[in-house]
């Protein structure tokens, strides 16, 4: 129970902290990435000596693929980490009308500017890069374990930064689930990409990763 | 006496370093955010070792709740840090004035858009938060006592820049106090509002975190 | 294999991080500064465990000067990191287009406002600078393991902040030739500066490093 | 001569990459706090284990009076410091010519919105602050000697965010005295207060360490 606690609160840090600098905070490209980023970071090194620290069904996925997590506890943490995420945004949603700003501007995915294929292609890359990352820097092999937290965090922070302007930037689905919800709209109908791409994009890093010795 | 020393001195900086970036240095959003939680990032590294680097009466409160720390330490804890945050507002203003501004605006915390009950809400979580996290990762079980420091100060940051538009991103009631006491007005007025919620929010951590095994 | 894999990887996490927060984030100086370098960074710790980390012909010469690395592997080195860069500019060529942006701004490096002698100093010497660092902080003598990855990544990343408007701030033939094969021009005719100022640099550096005892 | 060499080197680095930020990136407030605070950081990190890594003259003042170096080497300490800082501002100049900008703008330090009493408490305050912080986290008894790079860096970055627009935020002979004798005008003739103020911060924080257990 403790490691579905510390799934659903990493989740939760990742949302609350990143979706509030795009919403309340009005933060710029940097402080945004940095928010999502370093939000994975803390919760790593505060929550992940419990569940390992995924918060992410994409992640969980990748560490199923390759072992490291059971079958039980995957559905679990999953579950877990769309609860988190849901939890963050209904929060936000509180935050943002307490301002008096759009209620429906949550911080939500969305790819207004590119084509489908292209955003598809986006977050597909983007995750399969963060999922090598995670995979070689966790590596009892030829990993980092001390800082493997700070390494994933700030992967992911400047990842997004690249992916925001195409498609804001997910690589996680629980990420995108929590917003979606609330706002609706085309966050809603697109959140099939931002479910099925990243996992797309984890399950190649689960194999590449494994080619690099990852597993050894 | 050298562990009240370190208190003082560690909110002294929190206080100095974050203030001093939203008032005379005019920073940015992330500046701010940065120059409190990485004030205490590097009184955790600096005087952490002295006192254990609370720098916060929250802190103090979790940390006695949870018998990591005696009454009687706690109370001189709660002392210093009270003096070390007025002392750092004293200069503030010092400086305020020698630049021609306003002197009442000392970087004191306040919620000018939003209704109490929210404010008490957005204090009350972001400090349950935080406390999460500092129990966690500062747990025999399952913390990272190296990158404990970093960890506290980076989730108080970005913790803050989700709060500032609404709240000013307290956490502290010591960090809410310095600057009233000079500032008056309403930051004064509502100063109750910034020791209660941020305790609240200590406590429920407390009980919280024990149950998330952070005591074992 | 998985050496020269973890070369092209880290080159191309570089390229990519570093191009994209310049195109299709149109990121602030320091945000670029710190994408550039930060990409260094989390490579190093991901993959260096595999390859030594090291993501730049420049940085590859230099090893084969002091013997860190014999000749058969530095040239497939270079040749795994020269494809990364290319490959990563490929794909944010397709990004920048899908956006609807010019396709020939790509995050490549020329020096329009300065003469070509004072580009060749500015690289020559930040490289140079880059070199040492790099040497000191991965010598067994009296370097920095577990720190060696920020240490260099944040360097690279202020070192670039400092040259960006003189000459884009390459200090990496491989990051110039990426992006250069696809938007032609000035930044092609000018590759050779960005292929010979870093090796001189990186040259001079090897020398002065074991001076001061980076080889001992 | 290896001591010496990396004295020189990293102090060139802090006004290498500090000034650079302000004139020739002219970079944001946080830049420039970054730049200045991660160039002592990595310079640490690289250097600081052939020499100790003071790079300016008021912190080799401090490790004097409480006996961590001796009176000969404190000397030529402070000779390479400052002869390190003059390299990096004749370059500096170069550059800012070679762009065409004003060469008597090139990040020096002065206080024309301030008294010169006023001035002179900010650089005497500011630096023992720093110096606090250096011989807390460098201490045998209670340091945190693999974090006490990024500490110190960190505390200086902000520090100098803090001081910005009341005195440029020098804490440091040396870094002051490159750029004025280059600048010349006022930041020449309030060199004196760059000189004095940070050395009697650090002559009074040396005490206070002591009194904090900083050499038990």
């Amino acid at each position: 129970m403790q490691k579905y606690t510390a799934e659903f609160l990493g989740t939760f840090m990742l949302v609350f902290l990143g979706t509030g600098a795009v919403t309340v905070a009005a933060g710029s490209t940097l402080t945004i990435g940095l928010a999502f980023g370093l939000a994975i970071t803390v919760s790593a090194y505060a929550f992940g000596g419990i569940s390992g620290g995924h918060f992410n069904p994409a992640v969980t996925t990748a560490m199923l693929i390759n072992r490291r997590i059971s079958g039980r506890d995957a559905i679990w943490y999953i579950v877990a980490q769309v609860l988190g995420a849901t939890a963050a945004s209904a929060i936000m949603k509180l935050f943002v009308g307490g301002l008096g700003l759009a209620t429906n501007q949550l911080g939500q995915t969305d790819f207004p500017k590119i084509s489908t294929g292209l955003a598809f292609l986006v977050e597909a890359l983007v995750t399969f890069l963060f999922l090598l990352v995670i995979l070689n820097v966790t590596s009892d092999r030829h990993g980092n374990g001390d800082f493997a937290g700070l390494t994933i965090g700030v992967t992911l922070g400047f990842l997004i930064i690249v992916a925001l302007n195409l498609t804001g930037g997910s690589l996680n689905p629980a990420r995108s689930f929590g917003p979606a919800v609330f706002a609706g709209g085309s966050a809603l109908s697109h959140l099939w990409l931002y479910i099925v791409a990243p996992e797309v994009g984890a399950i190649l890093a689960a194999f590449v990763g494994r080619m690099m010795g990852s597993e050894d």
